[in-house]
This record gives structure tokens, C-alpha cells and sequence, in this order.
């Protein structure tokens, strides 16, 4: 049974979404087999090129086109943040499943909006929370509800990257507040999403934002006072107890792709860092003491859906095939069957974290989410 | 231009190279866009289902038929070893281009029939040695070229997995020497790629074969005593001058993708292991002493065609994109263009070295290759 | 030239003092040659058996004895916290050099009037702040202070151990508050000793402490509430600017002595793990993309003083050496030359953060040091 | 009870014996008290300055004064290779007990003479090979001999520094024969020394030596032929049946104490490197297999003697550390106690595969040890 599948955007999660969609048939072998039908861009000629490139087969540089298209079943959105609301909203009013980017949309109102028409539409309404399809993530998960590692009381999660860490970079989009707080809902979704995905929801938080470059030079050579934060401290309780911390810096140099997460608990320790997606490390107090260490463990066929991709251990997948994962729950989902993903109210709450950690930025006291 | 694939095998490479196939145009933007036309398996059945799940849209029991089959340009070959040699050569007779599997037949004379069909038919004939294609390997190739670590002079590689370490596993076709002679042509193919590609060819080795289990129970309970060699360990000497060694295992526990290589120059150091595929090591003997450490390199958009896949750095690709890289190379070959591939006549070298290694074994002293 | 020495306190660091002053003069080729003189522990038997062990001439239950002993010039205090400032006034009094355990003192008013018993001294008064004495640590400094790294803008500490992981110890001396707060003054003055000696001054935090154990058993069966807190996150605002968060956990478990510290800054990033002390790494934005890393450097004899130890390098020190190495700063404070220590003044303010820390975790908002 | 030490020579190794004779008896709480008495170098002036910073009564430039000193209980010999042999017979026909730095002597029948002269003498007579000393090692040998990873099939050892990689370095010692065949006597007794604790003696070799730099300038600006081989790769075959190799270098750029270790066997997997003297990895191949890895054990109380030095685990130790661990057991075998040291017997069979090695690089074939 084939699906038609709408793509609007085509930047770096655009062609993403595109493998992904192309993908995940063969490597699931998936009953519902997505067409790439239709293709969105800025202009009609990008659109073109992008289709042709990508593989669709009509292209567009109206999204509304797109959407009205009757051959397109599921919408994949990935424009900047501030027009998700308003294609998301469309698409699903149009009876179109959606899989939209994170995060949800820069204000909180427009988020709602967004998951109020997902409720009303009854159609599948995914974000592209990636990071939690990690068979590695997923296998944490089994270590925490089997009680492997007994119960959690702390965890720590840092999020870091650098392609705003030179400080001779002209001031641009990203340093201006109306792309938003900064690192906040840049990065923070993220660890807030394995945060949603592993441990359940925030209950209180307390932030430090700070801004490691007061200024940048423009491209006339002026400066210009940065807007946003390009780091975040903060410090995190959750409803069920735990404490933790999460840490972002969009200007971290020499991390490229860093989310680190610790988890400690009552009979051990988990950690993890994306920059090194295949592989976890446990900690159990158990066998003589003189045998106990961190255990560095290589995800496998062992760590479905591993096994989809590739039968020998070790060999490792890469981020864009936790894209194709993502696709295949989207389908599961779609197709009616229990799916693993963040769906527009469970996004909801992320971003009501993210909202919550500002304000208690500019409170400089706790403030409940 | 749309150029028709058949695919002969359908087990973990099989589906690699579907996988490959399927993605290659998305990825690259290929001007020649493969479709998937023919799949052959051992039953109709079997083809059928194949056929279905990775996209294909003829099946066949009979390999025959798909390479008789006009709509096919291209062969993959993926069967076990002792297949390859009629396949291709039937397949290059025909006048299709052929992606063989590696290694390229268990017997010499096979391979070199094979590198004969090759040089005959004018078409491109390409071994599936895809670790050659990482863009790690890539880039240490390039620190190579331009100097950066100054002329090498030793080497050592080492391939270990588990798949045979547990000494409880059934006597079983690995341990017939009707499989070869066991890790030498089984794994040593691999870093003999790798070598052929960096540092050219062999002049002469020494090997020491070894059987860490000497026997093993049968499925009647019997025990059986095995017959190819599990591990090898081999004094190797370059043209260029290089000295090293290749150390091979499959029954090394807890090694699951294990390609290591030390690169010793007179600049510095260059390491790597394939089970962090997405990162190697450079030292380089300069600046303040105090300062001076091996740097750990996270591959990105800087180390080409990373590019293609992902356009932030340090996300990761996986084992298959690998493959993914080798089929665009394939079509590079189609188109004319120069590729980075291990043809036919580059793989003869290889299973000439692996069967002097054997020989050097039998000996007990050096062997030229 | 002799200096006699006098030690009160034979557990975990009265040894390490013990050998500390036993290895200084053969490892520094000191001209003050510390001589072991006296020794006090809690009984005459005990004080004479550790004598014995550790090289001292004379030995006693009372070490008021000791500090008035004048073949004593130099006191090193190792007992429990809350005998430090009875004995380091006294001693400082009697005219003696003092080196004393961290913390200063349970009560902040202790320790001052410790720092202001060393202020009328005239005397040495140096705290066991060994970390910063480590040669990696000291680079590190030297790469802050020449601008290798740029400007520093966020710093992240994090302390973590064991040894009250495990949920069945009986409810001790650690978990009543007697003890202090718990993790903050137990392991926070070390971060705090690093940021003291690389980063300068604290200007604001915001503490969240939590219990990881609610209640544990006692000797007698009942469950006793904790009143300590085992964790502690931290917000930290320096007086430079700096932003930073300090993590500490006596209950991570697997963590055996890790002091975790990241440094960014504009032009790179400086990362360190006691638990591998003789590394740090380095990631400098310079020099082609394509090679950029994080550098892993072993510290050897071009990273004072590891060549007073070992000329070669990578061969590692120990904890153990750390200790020589503040012995011999003492000597050389002594001697009337610069030394890098922690004295009784600086000690104060790091006792004046843990302070505020406790007070802001109790306020709910950030409270200035 | 005091045993009066002399020590002849006072470089590297001289003072680390030094500092070991000086703090053996406060760590480890002997009953013997070594006494550094006598210390013998080049000239008077130097024996008395090195004299006076080690911390030894008397000096003198004759060494056999030294030897004829009755309060010398105990000669530590730490001169060029070629003196070990007069110096250790002369000790030993005194009535000395000698601890002797490895190798024994460049020429196998003087190694020979100090094994007779040991035997005859009947005092203890050690070779200073430290590295068997480790905790870590230590563990791993008891991890060997109860069976916990099974039964050895394979061993891989490496040992890499660098301070010949520099091609620009001066012809010098190193580089001449009369120094001995280069890498092969310089480092590869030290990887001997482990596998004789570990795992017993070698039947067979078979090595291939190399020169990176087949010339150097000397002094005068002439380039001189390096008669040494700074590499060296030795197949090995063990009596117990175990495979394995030796690989040794002097000029690998970045090594600055690599001694790596990789055991293979049937249950199991132990690696350790030497850079990272604190820790060691053990796969164990049971338990859930979506939970198995390489497990890091840092060294701490529980791996003894680490527990003499720090009660703390995780904290470390220092190469000069496994110095001091040797001289108590030293003493204990001076005190008659079972000790864990590689005497002049056992050396003798360590020099023995080193000959068969070169004999074997010349020969092109296998030789039996």
C-alpha cells in the first residue's frame, strides 16, 4: 500500500526527511511504502531541482499546493521555526498527517494551536525528535524500566556545539531575538525530549542564560549587540524526584554534535554522548569488586532496530538513519500500531519547558513548568 | 538517465547493496539514477518477498535470467564466494557492469578468470571493499599525499570480531576449509584494501596461522576437528619500504567491527579504528612540545562526501553509507568520471597477497608476493 | 638545613603528609630537608605504632605536646574537620609553619579565626589543596594566562565518587548534618580550590541540593533520616564574567575520583578528568578544518615539576606525588619564594562560597558570595 | 631492623631506585629499613652533590669501594647496560644482594656469568623490571589464573615511545651496534617480562627488524649509517600453545609509554596500555548480550598493594609507585618471604628469546628460544 508523501523545505532536515522517506522501505520492509509526490521550495525552480535531485515528482514553490494535492497523504515540515504553525495547521486541517521539525514554533500560543489541530484532526502529528530512536536510547530506556540499574535520583545532560564559537562571525539570524532565546529552544528541545522520553515530566527549573560575545560586527563592520543566549545553565526537578541539570552551548569549540547524558541511580550508572551515537557505557554495583568498571557497550542486532539496518554488531549506524527509524514510526503510527515518538502534545510540554526556563532567567528564581 | 540494477544474493550484503542502490541518487543527485529492475534468490519465493521489501520489480530463482535480462546494467553479486567467479564472468560476458562482493573467489585462477572477463569486456567491474570509501579513510589518504605526516614507514592493522569466539558454537562451514583458509581470506581482504589503497603494494610476507579451538562438537554431538585458522598474524614488507604487520581474529571476544590502523611517519602518527568510524587520530610533531597530543578528528562537511549526507559536523554515518558512497563511485565509473574503487585487477593483488600469506604459513619463512 | 616536623592525624592523609615529607628533599633536592620529628594520634599505642611506620623520632597522645615540642617547625593537621582551628591556632601561636586539611572548618567563624591567626603568625599557613598542584593543572593555567585558549566565558565542574552509593550502608557519621552539608563542603571546596586558582573569584550562586537517600538503616535496624545531601548542582557567576555550574555526587556510582573540568573559551577549549590525571586535552580553533581535534596530551618533564619525578615522558604520577609537590611549595614558602598554594586567606573565600551555596539552595535564588 | 643500600649510578633509574629506597619503608610499613648509605658516580664531586639531594651518607666515584663497604647490605646497580654484568658479579662475590636494571648485558655470556654468580652467591639478585609490579597487571594475572577469562589462545603486546622519532636527531649511542640490536634489547624486554609472568615461556620467534632512518648526521654535519633497528615485529609461539606478537618501536611519533596489551581467550578479552597505568578493560562474555562490553576497572584498595598507598580507589599511582612496590619485594625476598620479582634466572631466559629474535630477523625463518 503506497502513501503520498508532501515535503515542504529543503535545506539540511529537508533532504533528511527525504532519505528518510526513500528509505524506509526497503530497510523495514514496511507495508505502507511512502511515493514521493511533491515537493515544496522558496521558488519554482529550486523546486524543481530539488524534486528532481531528491526523487519526487511534482514540485511546487507554493505550499499551499502541496498541501490541497489530493496524491499526498502524509506532509513532512521542515522550514524555519516560525512558519510551522501555520503549514502544520494547514496540513492537518487538510487531513494530512504531519511529521514537522522541532521545535514546535517560537511562541507558546502558536505551539497550542498546533496541537489543538493535531487533537482535532485525529491524524498522526509527529516531531522530528530524532535522538530518542537511537537503538542506544532505546536500550537505556529497557535498562531503566526493567530496574537494572534501580531507581533513578540524578541525571545530567549537556548539549553542545560550535558553529557559533568564533567570535568573528558576522551577526546574524541566530543573534537576533526573533529567532528565539538562543542555545534555550535552539539545543534545548533535545535534552528535553530524552528528558520527556526516559524520565518523565519537568516539575520545576531554575536557569542561568549567558551570552559569551556581547557583540558581533555586522556586514558593514558595525557592531551590533547580540540578542539571544548562546549558553544555558539549568537546573532541573523533576515530578518524579529526580534533580539533574541541563547545559547548551551553541559556542562550545570542538564540539560538534555533543548531547551527553549521565544517569545515575540507585544500583548504577549510565552515560552516553552522540558524538559517539553507537555506542553507551553501564555501571553496575554487582560481581566482585575488583571486576566492577564503566562497561563500553557497541550497539547491534541485540539493540533493535538495529538489526533492520545491519545483522553484525558493531559496525554503526549514523544520524541520518535514526531519521529513517523515525519514518518507520510515523508509519507504525499511522498504520495504527504502538509507535516511539514525540508527538504534538507530548512536544507541548518541551516547549512549555523551554518557556518556563527563560522566565525563570529573567526571575532569577526557581519557577514551576 | 535511468540505468536498470540486478541483484544476485539477498543476505546482509545483499540487502546492503539494495539499500545502496535505493539511496545513491537521493544522496548524490546522480545524474545516472539507478532502478531497482531484477532480484534473484535461491526460490522464487524467496525472490518474490526479496523483491517486494527492498523494491525490485522483478524476481527470478534463475540468476541467468536477470543477467540475460535487458533492462539490467548493472550486477551486484552478493552470493557466497564460491558463486562469484561464474556470476561475473557470465555477467561481464553479457555486457553488464558488476559489483562484486569481496572477496573475489576462494581459488586464484578463479580470480584471475574473473580480472580477465574484466579487462575483456570494457565494462565496470568493482569490488564491494567499502571501508576504503569512509571519508576518514579518505582524508587520511590525502594526509598521506600532501605530506602532513612525512614518509611513513611502518604500519600495523588488525581486524577482530567474535562471530566464532564462543568455543560452544557448532562445527560448522567457517570451520571446513572448503570456506578458505579461515581469517586470512575471510577478514584479511579488508585491510589489505586498505593498504593497496594508502600505501601501495606488497612485496613479501610471513604468516603464522593459528586455531584457538582445535575442535568442535557437531550437531550429532560429535566432536570435529577444524580445519581453517581463526587467527593470523603476519610480518608484512611493502615496495615503497614500509614494514608492518596485519593481525587478524574472529574469535576475539568483545571485538565486534574492530579495524584498527597505526600509520607511523616521520611527521607523526595517524590512527584509527573502524569501530569509531566516524573519528581517527593525527599527531603531528609541531608547535610547543607542552601542546603537542594526539587530536582526536570527528569527520564532517569538511571531509568530503560527508557533505552529501549531512552538512553539520560530528553527526555520524553509519556502516551503510559507506556502501552508499561505493555505488555513487560505481556510477562515477559508469559515467566515465575517475572513481575511487578497488576494480578487478586491484583486487587480483589482494587475493595474491592472501594466498602467499597462506603459503608463507605452510613455509615457515618469507614469501614474495 | 633541617626543619623538624610535627604531624597530628594517622588516617588516609596523615599518611599521605607522612610521605610527603619523607619523598620532598630526595625528589625537589630540597635545601630544606624536613626531618620527621613528632607524630600524634589518639593514643599512646597508636601514635607509637605509626611513628614507627612512618619514620617519626617521637610520638604521643596529646598533641598539644607536639606543638609545643620546639624540635617542631612545621605542623601538618589531618584530623577531622571539626579539630582544625582549635589546632591550627594553636599552632600558628606556638610560632609554627601549619599545613592543614581542607576544609578549613565546619563554621565559617573557625575559619576565620584560623585565617586570622595566620595573618598574626607571620607563619606559613597553607591548605592540603593538592589538585592544583598537578602539573596538567598548572599547564592549564599557563595556557589561560598566555591566551593560547583566548578568553574563557564558561567553565563546568563536576566532582563525583562512590563511596555513599550504595543504599544499604548504615546511616553514618556523613549522613548527619554534624558532618556539614554533605557534598558541598565534603567535595565542593576542591572545584572550588581549581576555580580559585585558574578562574579567580566567585561573584554569584544558586545551589540545588538534593538526597538521592531519603532515610537508611542504623546499626540497630530503624531507619534514620539523612540529613546531608549527598548531590549538589550549582550555578556559579564569577566576578571575570565567567558563567559555570559546579555537579558533586558522593553517590555516583563508578565514580571513583573524577574531578571533571571544562574550560571554553574564544579560541578553544581545555578539558580535564582526575580520573586519568596525567592528561588533559585541547581543542584549538586554528589550522586547517579538515584537522581540527581535541588533542589528548600526556604530561612529561616539560610540564613542571613532572621532571623533578621522571625525565621521560607519559609515564604518569601518582595522587600520592601531588602531595610531595604541595610539600615542597610549603618548603619553598618557608624559604621566603613564591609558592603555589592555597593559604589560609584564599581558603576563607572558598569557605565563604560553600557557605553561600548552602544559603541559596535554603533562599531559593542566587545569593552574592 | 636497618639493611644499609649503595647505589651506583644516578640517572633516571638511579634516582627513581633512590626514591623507592627512601620510601618503601613508611608506605609499605617494613620490618627492614633500608639505610642509604653508599652512593658511587663518574666523579667524587658528583657522587657527593647527588649524595647530598638523595639523601646518602657517604660517596665516592669507585663503585668497587661501594661493594667493599660493610654496611652496604644491598647494591642497586642503574649504570649503561655494559657495566651491569662486572658490577653485579662483583656485588654478588662480595655478598651483596644486587637489584639490577634490565636488560642484564648486552653479551648473552656475561647475562650468563650474573645468573651463575646469583646462584652461587645465594642472595637475592633482581632485575628491575617494574612494569610486572602493577596492581593492574597483578589483577590480570590473577584474572588468568582463576579462570575468569578462560583459556589464552592469543596475545598481542606493543611498546611505542618516541624519542628517536625525530629524524633530525644527531647520530648518537643509540644508533650504533655496540648499544645492542636497537628496539629489540632496549624495549622488548620489557613486553618479555609481562609475558613471562602472564603466561610463560616462549618455544619460538620469528622478528623482522627495521630502520625508519637509514642514516643521521652526526656532530659534524656527516650522515652516518644507523646500524641499529629502531622497529621491530616478532611473530611468537609460547610452550602453552599460545600465539601472539611483539611490536616495539622507538619512533613512533606520540608514544611516550605505550606498553599495550591485549589478551585474547576463550571467555574472555583483557586489554590494558601502560599510558593509562591506572585502569585496565575486561570483556566477559556472560551475562545479557545486549548489556556486554569492554568494562574499564580503574585500580584501587581492592587490587593490592595499591592499598599501601592510597585507601581510596580511583586516585592513582605513578610509575616511580611500581618502583617502590618492587623494592619491598625486594625485602621480602631478603626476608625469605615469597616474592613476586624476575631474578637473574628468569632474566637469563628474557635475554635468551632476545638473541633468538635477532638471530631469527637475520635468518628469515623461525628459531626456537
Amino acid at each position: 500500500m503506497e502513501l503520498g508523501v508532501g515535503l515542504i523545505g529543503t535545506g539540511y532536515m529537508g533532504k533528511c526527511h527525504a532519505l528518510a522517506w526513500n528509505a524506509v522501505g526497503p530497510v523495514f520492509g514496511t507495508k505502507i511504502r511512502p511515493r514521493l509526490v511533491h515537493l515544496a521550495d522558496a521558488t519554482d525552480t529550486l523546486a524543481k531541482d530539488h524534486a528532481a535531485a531528491f526523487g519526487f515528482e511534482k514540485a511546487t514553490h507554493n505550499w499551499r499546493d502541496l498541501i490541497a494535492d489530493p496524491d499526498v497523504a502524509i506532509v513532512s515540515i521542515t522550514t524555519p521555526n516560525q512558519f510551522h504553525a501555520e503549514m502544520a495547521v494547514a496540513a492537518l486541517e487538510a487531513g494530512k498527517h504531519v511529521w514537522c521539525e522541532k521545535p514546535m514554533a517560537p511562541a507558546f500560543k502558536d505551539a497550542m494551536r498546533m496541537r489543538d489541530a493535531a487533537n482535532a484532526s485525529g491524524k498522526v502529528a509527529a516531531l522530528g525528535y530524532n535522538y530518542i530512536q537511537n537503538p542506544a536510547i532505546r536500550h537505556i530506556k529497557r535498562l531503566l524500566d526493567d530496574g537494572t540499574i534501580g531507581d533513578v535520583y540524578a541525571i545530567r545532560l549537556e548539549m553542545d556545539e560550535d558553529f557559533l564559537a568564533d567570535p568573528a562571525l558576522l551577526f546574524g539570524h541566530k543573534n537576533q531575538s526573533a529567532s528565539g532565546y538562543g542555545a534555550l529552544d535552539d539545543f534545548g528541545v533535545h535534552p528535553l525530549s530524552l528528558i520527556a522520553t526516559l524520565f518523565g515530566n519537568l516539575e520545576a527549573v531554575m536557569a542561568d542564560l549567558s551570552k559569551p560575545y556581547a557583540a558581533r560586527i555586522d556586514a558593514d563592520g558595525r557592531p551590533q549587540a547580540v540578542e539571544t543566549h548562546d549558553c544555558a545553565n539549568v537546573l532541573i526537578r523533576l515530578k518524579s524526584g529526580i534533580s539533574g541539570t541541563i547545559q547548551l552551548s551553541r559556542t562550545a569549540w570542538g564540539r560538534k554534535g555533543r548531547i551527553a547524558l549521565q544517569i545515575f541511580a540507585s544500583k548504577g550508572t549510565v552515560t552516553y554522548d552522540q558524538e559517539r551515537m553507537n555506542e553507551f557505557q553501564i555501571y553496575i554495583a554487582e560481581g566482585p569488586a575488583a571486576d566492577q568498571g564503566f562497561r563500553t557497550i557497541l550497539t547491534g542486532p541485540v539493540h533493535p532496530p538495529y538489526d533492520r539496518f545491519i545483522p553484525a554488531p558493531g559496525h554503526g549506524l549514523g544520524f541520518n538513519e535514526l531519521k529513517i527509524i523515525e519514518a518507520n514510526e510515523i508509519l507504525n503510527a499511522i498504520d495504527g500500531r504502538p509507535a516511539h515518538l514525540i508527538d504534538f502534545a507530548a512536544g507541548l510540554e518541551i516547549e512549555r519547558a523551554v518557556h518556563a526556563m527563560a522566565h525563570s532567567h529573567k526571575e532569577g528564581h526557581w519557577v514551576s513548568v
